[in-house]
């Protein structure tokens, strides 16, 4: 078995073609930036001849600091007799400027003569003259070999001669692809060890598609006969069925097979990273994934957790703390306190806590996040819960009341209205604002009730809002949870709202929003 | 390779120990007898000794005309130093009077001793004495060995001597069980391939957990090292990780492996009953299961589409019908001419296009597609865009006007008020309601004009409620999406809005989810 293998995550590019996702180029930042910090090897970060949206993240990706993570571009082939630099596909993917560029070309001869529509011998040169032509421009150069199990099926030596086409021009690793995901373990087994024999020089990477629930096992079998680089997405995103989940591929390589495939200690950050891809994703996170999951380690009450203190091990396949996961009792859920005190320290908040103010901390926590409240994504209204909670605190202002109005009538256009009346600093502010929405009006009402005391409120925008439906089957009378984003440019934070009223959550997390930075104006911070 | 395996499904059983699942009585009623209707060898109806509420099921089922299905009771041995027939437990299994009895028994030592704290030897006394006295007392026999795979890692002798006991004592299959769910395919290739040489007269069955990610593959691998005879769910539903997916791997085994695992004819049954499932469980189907999800067989427009036209099996690695799912085209804007009629053969309208028709639907689609709406995922709105196209229509209903009110004062809880003006078959309409938040009033105001007329609205339902943020930069002032799913029991649809409004894209997904059913109480569908 291999000691090492090396990862690309590819959901920023095959993950984002999966249905209901839709980056924008913050996003796919913000997720490369997490990418990085967890240790991937390359972060393929989008199709630039394909997607001109994508372009736009690969400018600004150059400003990120990595550490271990390498950007990749992902384009295809030359097309059909065209010679190479005149290619814009290519020449997108070389205006790029990533020191990796993945390209893909096709490995099954049916694929060659029926969708693609030329020869067999001009693919191969099409292949060759892609990847010589990156070498040349100074790229690390992977080949995707798209479709190559079931081409290796129909005919093998020509699966083969597209991976030789590509080695002998340079390419740094060629990589299998199950592209429609059909492929079973015993077939993935059996094939990457005959390539392993037939090109002992070349190294072999996987890219596994879910379409027959095995793209993981797929991933594992293919290490084991030999490859040497995986590729896949954070918890499985992609298209149809979903890519190889990288959330299970990694800890199973490193747990149970002794390969190592993140950069040294990094396991533990695995559950952190997958939720925060859900987050900006703006997916619900499964809770029964695999290691990651919520429910991963969760046992029911009664016989089994007795069995359990008797022999943790006994119930659990791994200690769920090496994935940066936990143990859930259900009857008795154990609120972390040592996440709080580790929380606060990150936020770098000048607060003192003793033991019994952290221990109030965390019921109220466990308190807010039953009713649907989450803090995980929502720094910014952590920090407000714990500094409420600090003896002598005078909130800046306090709303009393508030009203929101949408009205539409006959041919006119639609009209968003809100008023909001508030105490600040000892006086009622009663104010009126129209919007583009009904939280467009409410922020804009709140404004004018607190800018002529605070001023410093003009620097701080809204950059972001997200909307999840937590119980989705309830329908318009479902739990609505809001998540804000907003920055004085300088600094940034998120708040958090949840209720069933959509207009009450909105409100919450803008209140959050507007009131911590005020809370700064006397602090070190900001 | 075998030819044929029996199935037997514990969605009633290991599926509903998951978190969110509850069935009554009835519930699994309906159940089983979907699982007799699709064929599987065995139904798992639940655990006598341990859930009283599982006595009425059996009681009951003995009331259904079962086709193909043999109703299993679930049940540990006997406890340690006891005589069997004096277990209350063993005497609740027998009470059951189904014609199969599942008894499962401790395979690793460390679980005797650690979590039993028995002896090894009473164990295995314990496995001969209830497998041997359900024999007697006239039922087929299934003992699963809980954790046999750690156990056989353990001490693989005495993992053996456990198998052996049970099959000595009369057991007609004996069932390997991965009760973590840590065992990695290719151990489970090694184990149960030397299981089959030690006991070559014993017939084996594969229970697999999914706490890795790989339970499918397992139970495939195990297949393919000569069980015949597999445990699982549909869906995957079960604990932590849940359990092996039955709609995955039985798909597999028919067709990729050709092993056959339900009565003749029966696969094309498999995505209804998957759904089926999932309706009853009050779970949301997951759209991108394999073989039976929504997404599984979805394509993007484009490029893509063309070349499924060219050679279907290109990007399919097995045909939807085999399976009873459907391939689906995403309307896009990106969609050619092609896409639309393909489009409206799938929905099987009645409307007949020309070809100038085609275009001009084309080119809205392209419009409103540009405006922020999406009909991706959009059937119902997609198909009210064409018959709104269609010359002579009528509108079952049309809006004047509407207001919402959301109004916090002081102490008082939260009020989410709406009034609606509608024409309705020429008369006024003029309604008001209150709601759980801005968007159930208006749904509630809405069917308060409306069921005065139309009277069969009553049984359409919302069923999903879904936002998007689309340019979340725009932060409260963001263009927005909605997606509402509509089900009348029989047909579901799913209708977009969007606007900078989050209160008026919801309206708009609203009126639509209400006017398509309308509609089609002409038509043939519905």
């Amino acid at each position: 078995m291999v000691e090492r293998v090396t990862i690309l995550d590819t959901t920023l590019r095959d993950g984002a073609q999966m249905e209901g996702i839709s980056f924008s180029a913050t996003d796919k930042l913000r997720i490369a930036q997490k990418l990085d910090e967890l240790g991937v090897a390359y972060i393929e970060g989008g199709w630039p001849g394909s997607n001109p949206k994508d372009v736009a993240f690969f400018e600004r990706v150059r400003d990120l600091e990595l550490r271990h993570a390498r950007i990749a571009a992902f384009g295809s082939t030359r097309r059909a007799h065209t010679a190479v630099e005149d290619d814009a596909n290519v020449r997108a993917l070389v205006e790029a400027r990533t020191p990796v560029a993945v390209i893909v070309g096709k490995a099954s001869p049916m694929h060659v003569t029926e969708v693609l529509g030329t020869t067999l011998d001009e693919n191969l040169a099409m292949i060759r003259d892609t990847v010589a032509y990156l070498r040349a421009a100074g790229r690390e150069v992977l080949f995707d070999a798209e479709h190559f199990f079931d081409g290796y099926e129909l005919d093998a030596a020509y699966a083969l001669a597209t991976l030789r086409a590509a080695a002998e021009a340079g390419a740094d690793l060629v990589v299998l692809c199950d592209t429609n995901g059909g492929a079973l373990p015993g077939a993935v087994r059996r094939i990457v060890t005959t390539v392993r024999q037939a090109l002992p020089q070349v190294a072999l990477g996987i890219h596994a598609h879910n379409d027959s629930g095995v793209a993981v096992a797929n991933t594992l079998v293919a290490v084991e006969a030999g490859a040497v680089h995986v590729q896949g997405t954070m918890n499985g995103y992609g298209e149809r069925c979903g890519n190889a989940n990288l959330c299970s591929v990694i800890p199973s390589l490193q747990l149970k097979m002794g390969v190592q495939a993140l950069a040294d200690g990094n396991l533990a950050l695995l559950t952190e990273a997958s939720r925060y891809v859900s987050e900006v994703a703006n997916l619900r996170p499964a809770d029964h994934e695999p290691y990651v999951g919520r429910s991963a380690f969760t046992h029911k009450a009664g016989l089994h957790v007795n069995a359990l203190m008797k022999a943790t091990d006994s119930y659990q396949h791994v200690d769920p703390a090496l994935v940066g996961n936990k143990m859930r009792i259900l009857v008795s859920e154990l609120a972390g306190r040592s996440n709080i005190v580790h929380k606060l320290s990150e936020l770098a908040m000048e607060v003192e806590l003793d033991a019994d103010e952290v221990r109030r901390i965390a019921e109220r926590l466990k308190e807010l996040e039953s009713q649907g409240f989450q803090y995980e994504g929502a720094d910014g209204s952590f920090e407000l819960l714990v500094r409420r909670s600090q003896p002598g605190y005078r909130a800046p202002f306090e709303v009393l009341d508030f009203l929101v109005l949408v009205e539409k009538r006959a041919e006119n256009s639609i009209v968003a209205e809100a008023t909001v009346k508030a105490r600040v600093d000892g006086e009622i502010m009663h104010t009126a604002a129209e919007g583009d929405g009904p939280v467009n009006a409410l922020d804009r009402a709140m404004r004018k009730a607190l800018l002529p005391f605070y001023p410093e409120l003009d620097r701080v925008q809204l950059t972001d809002y997200k909307v999840r439906i937590l119980d989705e089957k309830a329908a318009t009378a479902a739990l609505t949870r809001v998540l804000i984003d907003a920055s004085d440019g300088e600094n940034s934070w998120t708040t958090v709202g949840c209720s069933v009223n959509i207009i009450e959550a909105s409100f919450q997390a803008l209140l959050d929003s507007l009131e911590l930075p005020l809370l700064w104006r006397t602090s070190a911070r900001g």
